[in-house]
């Protein structure tokens, strides 16, 4: 424990939730069985139809929390997910002198500024690294390996659910049948929200920015676009531009300022970020002396995830007494205004004069078009199109989008992505 | 120090070596002032004609190493690289209670043995992230990242200077010529053996395959296979294939032993690993639960590496006791007789029959042909060609090409490179 470092005494392990990663995690942790760790109890609902005889007989299974917080196991693995009951169970583990292991990203990017301190205060370990990209290890990357840079940037693609549904859009689906796909095979949920309107990258990043860009944000200020408006269209106006289209989580530090979003973008078919399949996801942080540094791997799954918290809870046993935190981070206000290239995807009922009425709402507005891209092919009365626009501010776009939308010849709402320049 | 961690007290920091990455640590760690860290001595020879206005006045400058072990300091950062006096001066500063950091590759994968479980011993920190591709944390991702993983294989890219020579033949340039251009531009040495016979790598190989595979091997079992017989014909052959070459380093456990290599392949062009720039290194580990793990990044240059180096230091204010280590790496014979698809490219003074003769050669050792590559518009006397083989073992290539060198035919040394699918 905490007061005696350097004894390698067997560390027993508390099981929070007995789930896909859960039993991912019991199932490692006993095949590997790495020396100085025992799994002792595992803590689920319906426990008579969770118990298996593929794990030692010698664990405890319980439903009652309270059993595990009066046990001598000295390391809880949260793997509940969701605030309620994880909040209060964590809180208590730690008020129990447990340290605690967690997988649960909203737990983190809600709550991390008020229960890292107090784990803190109370000596004890509150590690999230499968928090992140799963398998990846970012966090530890960034919070040991790269804390000697100053990074000012992070991006990548934290949502592997996208991926799949935006590479089967890009084979010619429409989103709503990837969507059905994605769902029977198990790689969405039945609410999607999370993951299609990037609620669930958004968490991860206020994560990755807390730890790399030493900025505390509120959650609801990251910018969340959905990429629910994606058409096959778009992928052909996006190759025809040299790219694919990808949901990408950014944050940079621009002054006091943390911009950050999480919205579909068009990458450059020769970067790393379009080359990713499926589960996969990537990080790249960009520091003032280090540069550029990729992290990518499997970002979800069982064995993965088990895997990040496997090596969170081997971490406490090598050094048992917390790490001195660094400065804390500092709350920025945050928005999703990044200054960038951006494409401007209409669908219209064809007639004469509509690029001169598009580019005369953009021009008063101080934007120049860099590019018109119009495919043949298609109905007049729904006519997809796209305008690349010269840099500027997100708002200035949705400024103009607003006026553009007005514009009696367009037929369905309009889809807005930056051109990221990697 | 390691007596009373918590405190989060000045760490005075002594500097041995101040040539690009010694200055680069100075200037990142005066610029950046992390609160709980102080550079105070520079140890060098020539300090008259080293010394910098650039750096605070309090700085000690001293060329004798005994003033360094006699201060307060009690972080030593190594980088003046070689084993003398670099090992001497390590032992001593870990003798005199002083933790080390160190960015020297040969000094941990020659000595390492000793001087980890030395430092253990004492107390102290051997912290040698830089030592392996300068800024990317891939030393701290295989040690804490993936503790929770069972690695089995790492591969990667891991020397810069073949990146660089080696796309200057892929524009059509020979060997010398690239060399001469990479020496010119500070990319390569005057003895360029280290680099281009893999030497380097394997050094950085093999303090990979101690961390991530726990597999502590002879230095010298590494097998290491130069790019020095590299022509741009082969290239072409290679993008025929779909691939290009790279200067390839990888280690795998089989059973008791480690297969551990250094030497060109052949890697399909749409890898990650064919599309690395200039310095840029790249790390993949596989792992039995995570699967394929990917870092990358700058692998050299001062800046880079002073951060590894910097973020080492951070991690002994973070964390003043150093970790329980885990269980120490297994001894394993080594050797680099991989099973791959193996290309075999002849030069040959043409004449009927000279399949025929290489085939029976194969033939007879139960190796089997997959493809003959000629591409027409050479001179019939130097007649470059490629074949392909099914999977085999690198010793039977070697065994057959010994005879095929013997034909009279062959008139200049055949190049072997593994057909790497990744």
């Amino acid at each position: 424990m905490a007061s005696s470092p350097q004894t390698s005494r067997i560390h027993k392990v508390a099981l929070l939730g007995f789930g896909s990663v859960g039993s991912a995690v019991a199932r490692v942790l006993c095949d590997s069985h790495p020396a100085a760790l025992e799994l002792t109890h595992i803590c689920n609902r319906n426990i008579a139809r969770k118990k298996t005889d593929a794990l030692p007989a010698s664990i405890r299974w319980t439903e009652d929390f309270d059993e595990v917080l009066a046990s001598d196991a000295d390391i809880v693995v949260e793997v509940i997910g969701g605030l309620a009951p994880a909040e209060d169970w964590v809180r208590r583990s730690l008020a129990a002198g447990k340290s605690v292991v967690t997988a649960n990203k909203q737990l983190i990017a809600r709550r991390g500024d008020e229960l890292l301190p107090l784990a803190h205060e109370l000596g004890r370990h509150l590690l999230f690294g499968a928090a992140v990209a799963g398998g990846i290890p970012v966090i530890s990357g960034l919070q040991q390996g790269l804390a000697g840079d100053e990074l000012f940037k992070i991006h990548g693609i934290l949502n592997g659910t996208c991926n799949f549904i935006l590479s089967h859009i890009e084979h010619g689906a429409s989103f709503a049948e990837s969507l059905a796909e994605a769902q029977r095979l198990g790689f969405a949920e039945a609410d999607p929200t999370d993951d299609v309107d990037g609620f669930d990258a958004a968490a991860k990043l206020a994560i990755l920015a807390r730890v790399g860009l030493r900025s505390a944000v509120q959650f609801s200020e990251i910018a969340c676009r959905s990429i629910r408006p994606i058409q096959a269209v778009d992928f052909e106006y996006a190759h025809e531009m040299g790219c694919t289209i990808r949901q990408i989580s950014r944050a940079e530090r621009v002054d006091d300022v943390l911009l950050a979003s999480v919205e579909p973008g068009l990458v450059p078919l020769s970067s790393p970020l379009a080359q990713l399949e499926g589960g996969q996801n990537m990080v790249l942080a960009t520091g003032r002396y280090g540069g550029d540094t990729v992290f990518a791997g499997h970002g979800a799954g069982g064995n993965p995830t088990a895997v990040a918290i496997l090596s969170d809870v081997l971490s406490i046993v090598a050094n048992p007494t917390p790490a001195v935190p660094g400065p804390p981070p500092v709350r920025r206000a945050a928005n999703g205004n990044f200054t960038s290239r951006y494409a401007l995807r209409l669908i219209v009922d064809d007639r004469p004069g509509i690029i001169v009425e598009v580019a005369s709402i953009l021009a008063a507005r101080g934007m120049s078009i860099d590019a018109v891209l119009q495919k043949p092919g298609f109905a007049k009365n729904a006519l997809p199109f796209m305008i690349t626009l010269e840099p500027c501010r997100h708002t200035d776009v949705e400024a103009a989008l607003e006026q553009i939308e007005k514009l009696p010849f367009v037929t369905q709402p309009a889809l807005v992505m930056p051109l990221l320049d990697l």
